[in-house]
């Protein structure tokens, strides 16, 4: 059984309803567990993050796939503060040969997210992971209308977030599909990489 | 009088000193008013950042020089806090056409600051501001010691933080000058266009 | 009298398309001269350029905007060719001081254009040139249908190419209208830094 | 047996002696063919790549270590040739589930070469490939003496030009190390992965 944590910050709740996405098509690879881990601001103090338990699962994990809404054209500042106390497990390359990934999500269609999934690429890459992308053309670069990765993103999962403003928040249908197949790959790609 | 703001984290002290080279080049232009500007973590609740009267002086600045180490390769959290908290002054563009620069400093020569100094500028760009980057060839290309951009940084200055561990924060000789001109430089730029 | 150069490459003709809107919204400021200037494929030599009436013009102007199609996540090879033939100018540092800008067009509506955006930024700031990117909340957050920055650009001009195969270029009258404004801005910004 | 195509521009022959490097630590492992291949510049026409051989070669390896020395901040232009020749592939998504990995090489220490680094990624990963990076904190942070990774580099290997003008190109030694132990890398994740 080979395991995946999504570990992910949301501010509206947009950024939580693509991990669930991501988590689904994940935990629908036979042989793979996948687990959601929200990163509470309550754990952040004086912009450093702290939570033992955090580090501890995701140091079992095969695969983390990283998501963050595009806030300013980077990482929230919340995700950044968890990126900046992995310092500790860098030095020791304790996540070395996990397999990465990630999701953003923000308000226009492009809208700065390769900004934040690059960011995440260095992020990983210092830790010596191996990155797990989003393969394949648009949906209607082939004539098909289910709108998987309609906003044309490779490097990994790139959302819209197109909630009316005091409304829970709702994904297009064309990310939610984008978000399941790209679970689905990056526990595909652990299975086999982590066998 | 132009006024150039230079808002900056320090963790460890090293970019602080590398602020004071920036701060001291910019302060030396006739004409130019130059002000630091620490990010203080005791502002930052749960990852957001709040400090009305730290807005109030970025909001009067002709210029605002960006300034934070590179941790887990990109901005410490404690920047980015800051930067999310200026989403409402972006909606309003109220940055826009001032002039913006950066710098940053890590433990390697190269050490993954470019993805740091491109985050400032789609940071920057997304307020509508100016950059004017570090130009110059390299000291060492033109047979020159003085140590002038050594590291080879066009977008913003890059330094590599080699103080021993333990002691007191120092720059290199070479990046202390780069800090300093590149402080000129923008107050130079920032004289031109803001007339 | 100043002088903008926009120099780019088009394969298609749709990114030529988008000069020429970027070339009227510049042509349209008071004070300004325009000019466009193709990078055409016979001056390509084994993968290097060279035409030295082109690199003439460019000396003289105030501002360049560089424009290129996104291909294969990147600045066409075309204008890679004329970037690379450029090298001497880098060293002289000719281009200082001199305001640049970019725009780029591709099928996706994000499609890695960032990538090819922040290409041109860290080739402008190699030469010391000072950056305008395109300043402008999306209108569609500000509900106004004009479609001006809809896909959400900020660093430079994104569009997106949605000419039916084989049929002559078009352009999105949104991306037609985000092409003349940042024309527009970059001549504002001239005629300012380079009074 | 696993295939790994190590594609390549040398201008000078500096990255070919990265190439090489390379290529000597893939060929060490077991069970692992290396082979180098040269982006020649007669194969490229008014800008546009050519070569059947190479794209057969290619579509049979398991892994493609991608190389080009950074030119005015990014690939070469011999190299964006060749990749936006592989658009055909691209569509057919022919190289999906391939390793990808890169290096490059230019005259200063940082010297804007993650530029071409993150291209080469986006690159990859509109191809769908699997992205093993250069693992391993820099020796000088662990007290050692050999040279590895000495530059700081996360995303593939970064190598610094110190060839005195008009001499044969020759590696640091530290960047020689680096480049072999990437081979070797990115040889033992394609073994395992393409198992």
């Amino acid at each position: 059984m080979k395991n995946i944590a999504i570990i992910y910050f949301t501010g509206s709740g947009s950024t939580g309803r693509l991990a669930e996405a991501v988590h689904a098509g994940a935990a629908s690879v036979a042989g793979v567990q996948a687990e959601l881990i929200a990163i509470a601001g309550k754990d952040i103090t004086e912009g450093r993050y702290s939570n033992d338990a955090v580090f501890e699962k995701l140091s079992k994990a095969d695969a983390i796939i990283f998501g963050t809404p595009t806030y300013m054209g980077g990482a929230a500042a919340q995700f950044k503060a968890f990126a900046d106390a992995s310092a500790g497990v860098w030095f020791g390359q304790g996540w070395k040969d996990k397999i990465a990934g990630a999701f953003t999500i923000s308000a226009g269609p492009s809208g700065d997210k390769l900004s934040t999934l690059q960011y995440l690429f260095v992020f990983a890459s210092q830790h010596g992971m191996i990155w797990a992308g989003n393969p394949g053309i648009p949906s209607f670069m082939l004539g098909k209308t289910d709108g998987h990765n309609r906003l044309g993103s490779t490097t990994g999962v790139m959302a819209q977030n197109t909630t009316p403003q005091g409304q829970p928040p709702v994904l297009d249908p064309g990310d939610q599909l984008t978000g399941e197949k790209y679970g689905q790959r990056v526990a595909e790609v652990t299975l086999k990489l982590r066998s």
